[in-house]
């Protein structure tokens, strides 16, 4: 017989598994709209984002609902509370970012925005890597990924600092003004979507730490 | 012989009932100076709600240095720390608004304000009757308040997402990039307001969900 | 023999010192770069300031890990987490606004900025101080630190609305809208600074109420 890390675990880590696909895709779906050549019907697009947002807060309330109804020990159980919240805080940020594209009425996406866009996919990535691994109890897998996470999210943060410099060169005009404060606000958010990762990756290595 | 949630439940039940009830206050002391046939005596009646403000600060701090003196059991704690803190959270959002509002020296409410100020009365309004029903224990009219709260928080969500649209149009002079920077904070404070009024929704489905 | 009041306490005091000495060190080389009179070298002060950053994060590692290595009982466990995540939250944000001062190649420090560099200082040395009497189990000092604290952040508060409402007088120029956006900016990040200090003064009085 093979005893689980918690009662229920299967159902748990299934779940991850679906939002982190989950977030994964919608990485993807905002790394694929933001690109000069095929910035067109942003509607459609940011739509298809929505939809994924929607899709991550029914997988975290059940999750929750979940962690609430089941008995687990109280430590892992906060630790998967934090996962799962993390998890849904870095969707909704990219949606706040896809979002703003349409409200702002952005004409034409940055070469900063397509580049923190790629490394913050890249993060989804490596994220659903680590959480298939924590399934698999490849504690050291693990940790190899959450350090690959925050290696990426130094990147953005670089990027984020280089487009906020970019942004207030040479301001001339009230567009400029009103430029400034759009793009600062969008890079802001996705800059935020890293961060949470870096929690997503901590709150990782807190589990891995317990029980290793 | 009727025995309680917890030990002293009576207690924290009544200063919950004391903190929404000033949040309620403070949200409509919001909604009252907010509109346009109406809006004079900004100082005066933003010194009202920050009364609310010191008045929440007091009771948040009567909740937490009970629940840290008493012995309850660690997951509903945490609950009721989740809950005192982002009814807190409300109301010091309310009041960062209203402040906002006198520092900017804001000639005008706009209709958008207006509007989210109404939803916001009535989310903390239903906030008010959940925590009402907690301490009857009829968890089923707590879920469906809860309900009414997501509902108003998305409602505020779109009001908010259409108010950023609508100042970000046909931006042609310096004050109107002042107006933007303006009322874009004071829009931000609110819509977090309402984001927190969702917090409060998720830690009562999580108390009842532990209880029912 | 004397027994602790956690296993491995000696530990975790040790770290926690080494934080808030590294933490008042950041603040102390903040308020030391924005003098007018000496407002020169920008990129060889925040690098220091960066260091102080890098070092805090290391040090708040080396607590988490042990935290989740060592058996503590869950409350305490968790306010010594809290402790330890908002003390590096205040480091990141001294950091952040230093590095907005280069990226945003501010001229001149504001009569404001260093204000609240001052006051954040100040803070950050009775964070400091609480932290040695906390060791020493002398909770009434620890409170009345706490005390300190709250009135501190009150005035970085004041000076925050203060700053604020003085960036929005008689603004007439492109560049005038750009210095708004600006220096809110590198305001904001101190005034949350400031309020992160005073989540460590409630981290601090939720360990004292619960061990005194």
């Amino acid at each position: 017989m093979k005893l689980g890390l918690f009662p229920k675990e299967i159902d748990f880590f299934e779940i991850f598994d679906m939002a982190a696909s989950n977030l994964t895709k919608a990485a993807s779906l905002f790394f694929n709209l933001v690109h000069v050549e095929n910035f067109n019907n942003i509607d459609i697009k940011t739509k298809d984002i929505y939809e994924c947002e929607q899709e991550g807060d029914i997988l975290t309330h059940e999750i929750i609902k979940k962690l609430n109804k089941t008995f687990v020990t109280p430590i892992d159980r906060e630790d998967l509370y934090t996962l799962a919240s993390r998890l849904d805080d870095v969707l909704d940020l990219i949606w706040a970012a896809a979002e703003r594209l349409m409200v702002f009425k952005i004409k034409e996406p940055t070469k900063e925005v397509t580049e923190m866009a790629k490394d913050l996919l890249m993060t989804t990535e490596v994220v659903q890597k680590a959480i298939k691994k924590l399934k698999e109890k490849k504690y050291s897998h693990v940790q190899e990924y959450c350090i690959e996470i925050n290696r990426l999210e130094n990147r953005i943060d670089r990027t984020f600092r280089d487009a906020l410099g970019k942004l207030f060169e040479d301001v001339d005009e009230i567009k400029d003004c009103v430029f400034i404060i759009k793009w600062k606000e969008i890079y802001e958010h996705l800059e935020d979507a890293s961060d949470r990762c870096e929690d997503v990756a901590n709150a990782l290595e807190a589990i891995v730490l317990k029980n290793a």
